[in-house]
């Protein structure tokens, strides 16, 4: 017999009654049941109910054990009593009679346990991962994970991608957050750093005619922590394919992830690829007042400026003197009543606005009725064509907004997600994904007022050069995001693989050629000797495995994670070098008040 | 059509004549027979021969291109006159007449030939990495390490791994090389550190009740660069087992691996699974000189101290009387020429020793004879005794050194891989595999004479915590190594789970309590918190594909590979640091003198 188990501890069945067996796991529970002592054993697969009685010869040893001891056991099978199988389990038609038990490992007292539900500080969680991992929901999470990354490996691999690896150590790759450095030892004084992404290098792996890279792809971008952001190094599935056009990525990436989401969804609804719509980022703004909206909310905002053009709701009437103003709905629904309106009006206040504008129409007897202020102040005609333009009828209600769109946009967003969820109208067990196109190349830093690259400088701006020559503010790129459920799952270009292009897209964001030779000269020389029209994305591997596992906070879906903090306390790091290892690398660190 | 090709470069066949295509590829060479201009027109996947006469309205556009150009063409299938057809080309039946040409990406001139097998510099080719990607040798190689990743991934999902990621920016783990790195900014004067291996890490999954974890594993190593080695980040498939034995992870490991060799050998024999000797460490030393032997060497040293113990070969005689001094034997089968004979001994010179004495055995006409100065002085009876010993006859040699093993022990496992390379004893086209096991937990240092550990500390000693009782140089773990061909793929270990053993086995080599919790402190708890027997291994997937690739550098199957001096010159790693950059992280370098 093997060493440590004839079986694992999902295995046995009523068609091993009778048999001696052998099983390691780790007590999950144990309990005296008049005197006999359960334990149920566990392991990675499963869970088997042992048991030992006062007349055993083990039974001085198994009274020892308490939770969380890792144990082997040898044992006989035997059928439980009718009353007392356990359906739930695919062990709970048997259990086994200890004969013999042998501690392979003892725990100490447990600072959090892993049978049961009960919830702990997430430091006490980081700190005992190795306890938190055993709990269930995390054993699935990671499962899951791992699942996920496997199918998406056997998906890209089936569309003819083969997986490349790039270098970790090696130079800036910059995507808007800072670098992390490694000083190098050879080269005292000189830094690696670690990449923001695999940016350059997947570009360059086009350049050198392998035609279709992929790879999932460890990222490092030292940022503040968020909840659904790692401060540390995380994971992509990142692509990227020579002799396409923007259509050809999403042909490819879509299946990919729909078949991903379909695999893993558990029944939810996921929106079929070709029904993914493509939403220029003026019209997301607009309508959904994010880049990454939530379509699973029907509501969609609409412009109804007009309405209120010269109206007697004066605050929006003035407002829209001003250049670049507007009045956006949002139609609500369902949410005819004072009581949700004044909500989500106090709702915009808390977020910093005004507050909103509202209308509702109810029925008290005399048929239709536009209750509200603003009905009143802009009178039943401009009311009535409101309504009419929004849809809305009996029962429902719109928020109004005004100013430069810029200013209420986000809060506008908000709103609308808030109103999909109070009025139950975002449908919770869906994937709804959506194309968002045609981003700006660049924007206008508000304070500065310079202009600079909206994303990454490495997108084939649209029109190619001639674009360029006209307000870069309005030059837009073969740029796109995936959304998902307001998530940000996806991002990717077809590339800038036109030098001069390139230098003259850098020109207007006010980098000259010396510097973009400096910052990203690997790539700009590689692109003057024969560099093919190409592009991709990249898919946030951390978030699609948190939301098909409907968790809100990344931590829950990485094994071991950095705390709020970038610490990891269980492995203490980061934490202070040897003076040796300062001396090899010739660094001093300086004193906090220098 | 699509914008850039209708087939790939290696589909268009006899039955495609007629048809208008399109395709995108690069210029791999112009040739301009009678006017007419050829160009082999490459992508990934092949060659497709496409021309252009005086004639076409595209001539003077297509006599513009050069080699490396990327371009698109769209042109007319035609049929190869049959004494033109081209049987090594898929395509070689057709070509394409060339109506439209587009420059996609024009370059200058070339560092570099892409077509034809002209060498490089090592720095030249690293630097235009991506002109020297697209020659056909790297994309084989290129291909086949990303083949070999993915049939490694599917073999251990086939045996119910999963692949589960471990923390890159973490804390130091420990291989016996120097750590690199990573400044943090929100802990100034801290460091994180890159993991030498996921080792701690993959122990605390088992910890943490996974069972059974692989990954394809980034790991980091500040280590002087090698033929053989990377200086940065290179890869290992990492797996751990929990409630295994050795033999356990032998039989998990060997199928994969020879399913990969056998996938990726092309013919080349793969010595199977079950036929894989398992020597021990002191064995493969005497028989083989070196811990990574090259079974493919049918060559096995033997001792043969006892034939000249009191001798008349006063050297060896003399030897022999001081403790652990012993004379070893490598046979030599067909090496039995003066001529050769002495070339070994000038071999052994070369490489730091005195020389190797030698016997070998001839017919001059008078039957066999030994000839060499060591028969003369041994004399005939010990001298044919040496020969049945080691089962040698006419036409043969053996070589013998003496001394304490350490001192020539090297040597002779060189000198035997010379004498089986010169007399064709050793099979190049196979792969010879052995386990090396009974590691040693310690060594002894030279010149300190301090314990330490041999390799990593986390292995369990064969006997517990009994056989740290006794001599530490005796102890032997459960700790091993695959070796092929002469290289080390693979090493592994039962690991010590059991923390009063593992403070113990750290005390013989000088770390206190303390220390060890201070340095594995995050292993060391988790282990008292009920920890599984466990065990794994890790194979060095570059060396692993630079031997089915038949390369004898590390570098030409990696992508975009440092120099040997850890640079990158394409990428211009590493590179001065922005004095923010230093800031943020209250870093400062100091000059060379300090």
């Amino acid at each position: 017999m093997h060493a440590y188990r004839s079986h694992t501890c999902a295995e046995l069945t009523a068609a091993d009654v009778g048999q001696t067996v052998r099983l390691s796991g780790w007590v999950n529970r144990v309990r005296d049941h008049g005197g006999i002592l359960f334990i149920d054993l566990r392991d990675h697969y499963g869970i088997t109910q042992v048991l030992c009685d006062p007349d055993s010869a083990a039974f001085a040893d198994v009274e020892k054990v308490r939770s969380e001891w890792c144990v082997r056991i040898d044992g006989e099978v035997k059928a439980r009593d009718p009353e007392l199988v356990n359906a739930k389990l695919p062990t709970g038609e048997v259990e086994v009679f200890i004969r013999e038990i042998e501690v392979l490992g003892a725990a100490k007292e447990l600072p959090l346990m892993v049978f049961g539900d009960q919830e702990y500080p997430e430091e006490t969680r980081l700190k005992y991962r190795y306890l938190d991992l055993r709990r269930e929901a995390m054993q699935e999470n990671m499962k899951l994970r791992s699942d996920v990354v496997a199918s998406m490996r056997k998906r890209m691999w089936d569309k003819a991608f083969r997986e490349y690896q790039t270098p970790i150590i090696t130079a800036s790759s910059p995507e808007g957050a800072r670098d992390f450095l490694v000083p190098s030892r050879l080269h005292p004084g000189k830094f690696y750093a670690l990449p923001q992404a695999p940016q350059q290098f997947k570009q360059l792996i086009m350049v050198s005619g392998y035609d279709k890279y992929f790879q999932i792809a460890p990222c490092f971008r030292d940022e503040d922590p968020r909840a659904d952001r790692s401060p540390t190094d995380f994971y992509q599935l990142d692509l990227e394919m020579s002799f396409v056009e923007q259509q050809d990525v999403f042909d490819t990436i879509a299946p990919v992830l729909a078949g991903v989401f379909e695999e893993f969804a558990g029944g939810r609804k996921v929106d079929a690829p070709d029904a993914w719509p493509q939403i220029s980022y003026r019209d997301a703004a607009l309508w959904y007042g994010t880049d990454k909206p939530d379509l699973r909310n029907p509501i969609k905002m609409q412009v109804v400026s007009d309405h209120f053009r010269d109206s007697g709701f004066a605050i929006f009437a003035k407002l829209l003197e001003q250049d670049g103003t507007e009045i956006r709905a949002i139609p609500a629904p369902g949410g005819g009543s004072r009581k949700f309106c004044d909500r989500m009006n106090a709702f915009a206040q808390k977020e910093g606005l005004p507050g909103m504008g509202y209308i509702f129409w109810r029925d008290q007897g005399a048929g239709l009725e536009a209750a509200g202020p603003l009905a009143k102040n802009i009178g039943p005609e401009r009311t009535e064509a409101i309504r009419q333009q929004l849809g809305l009828g009996l029962g429902d209600a719109a928020f109004f907004l005004g100013g430069k769109p810029k200013t209420f946009e986000g809060v506008a967003g908000k709103a609308r997600t808030v109103i999909g969820d109070e009025l139950g109208l975002t449908d919770k067990d869906r994937f709804a994904f959506a194309w968002i196109v045609d981003f700006p190349i660049y924007e206008k830093d508000a304070e500065t007022g310079k202009i600079d690259f909206e994303h990454n400088p490495f997108s084939m701006p649209q029109g190619g050069m001639d674009a360029l020559n006209g307000d870069p503010l309005d030059v837009l790129g073969y740029q796109y995001d995936l959304a998902c459920n307001g998530y940000e799952l996806v991002s990717g270009a077809i590339r800038n693989h036109k030098p001069e292009i390139m230098f003259k897209a850098f020109e207007l964001a006010g980098y000259g050629k010396d510097e973009v030779e400096k910052r990203f000269g690997g790539m700009v020389n590689a692109f003057q000797y024969g560099a093919p029209p190409h592009g991709g994305c990249a898919a946030g591997i951390d978030r699609i495995v948190m939301l098909l596992a409907d968790e809100a906070n990344i931590r829950e879906v990485i094994m071991f994670p950095m705390n709020q903090r970038a610490e990891d306390l269980m492995m203490d790091a980061p934490s202070e070098p040897l003076n040796e290892q300062l001396r090899e690398l010739r660094l001093r660190v300086l004193p906090p008040e220098s």
